[in-house]
């Protein structure tokens, strides 16, 4: 997809896209973990070494967090107000120092019950490292408007 | 459930719980929008009156994360290594000043395909608000190591 799509009635079925990349370093990740998920693995190397990872990984939210950021700032989609998320899957370790980037599809478009002036764009989305590893996929199910009448 | 929960074969299937509670304020909201969801909506008052929210809401993903820390913090299961999330859904606007905590039940106990020294534990999670809404629902699927033989 080229241009930025802004109403429900636009979105190809079946159009892809990719985002740009984001390059995490340790403190981000222990930032992130301290506030968010503070487990010890994901805050000190020594017990990330000890743990089932073998070293330090990123909190699988920080994982979501910054697709969902690349998303946002990719400008592909105008309003991105989500109303859920199906099927998110951590298929592979995210560490310090991994690049990140999203690529999605447009795979349906369903009416959102109770209401004619939106619709649903369900987006299945994988986020890959640099080494073209699936680490994350989820399918995003976004509220977009429909295109006013006239 | 009282007690700290660490292996795969003690999670009682129908066992509840519930965390403490974390009141979100104006420059979490903000902080989190600027780093991972940098939407008007989460980041301008402004911004947040003009649009479908009439005011400035906290990202989705920040009630996650915050959902999230609440769960380690917890305490009530040792590690939390997530497989992934199913049918997450955001129910209802989060704003700066509300105050959140999770309410959770052990819903199914399955096999990990491919081993047979862990387990999926499956918890349906609801975050609520001071109100006693329901904001955001998942179930969340949590890798448990299985008690050592012997």
């Amino acid at each position: 997809m080229e241009q930025q799509l802004q109403y429900f009635d636009e979105f190809p079925v079946g159009a892809t896209f990719e985002t740009a990349r984001h390059t995490l370093d340790r403190a981000e990740c222990v930032a992130f973990a301290q506030a968010y998920d503070p487990q010890p693995f994901h805050l000190d190397d020594a017990a990330g070494a000890r743990s089932v990872f073998g070293t330090l990984v990123a909190s699988g939210w920080l994982t979501a967090a910054v697709s969902m950021r690349l998303l946002v700032t990719s400008g592909t989609v105008r309003s991105l107000v989500g109303t859920g998320i199906d099927d998110l899957r951590w298929h592979a370790v995210v560490k310090p120092g991994d690049t990140l980037r999203v690529r999605g599809k447009v795979v349906e478009l369903r009416d959102w019950p109770g209401s004619t002036r939106s619709g649903i764009v369900r987006v299945a989305m994988e986020t890959l490292n640099q080494d073209d590893r699936v680490v994350m996929s989820q399918i995003a199910n976004v509220l977009v408007p429909r295109r006013p009448p006239g």
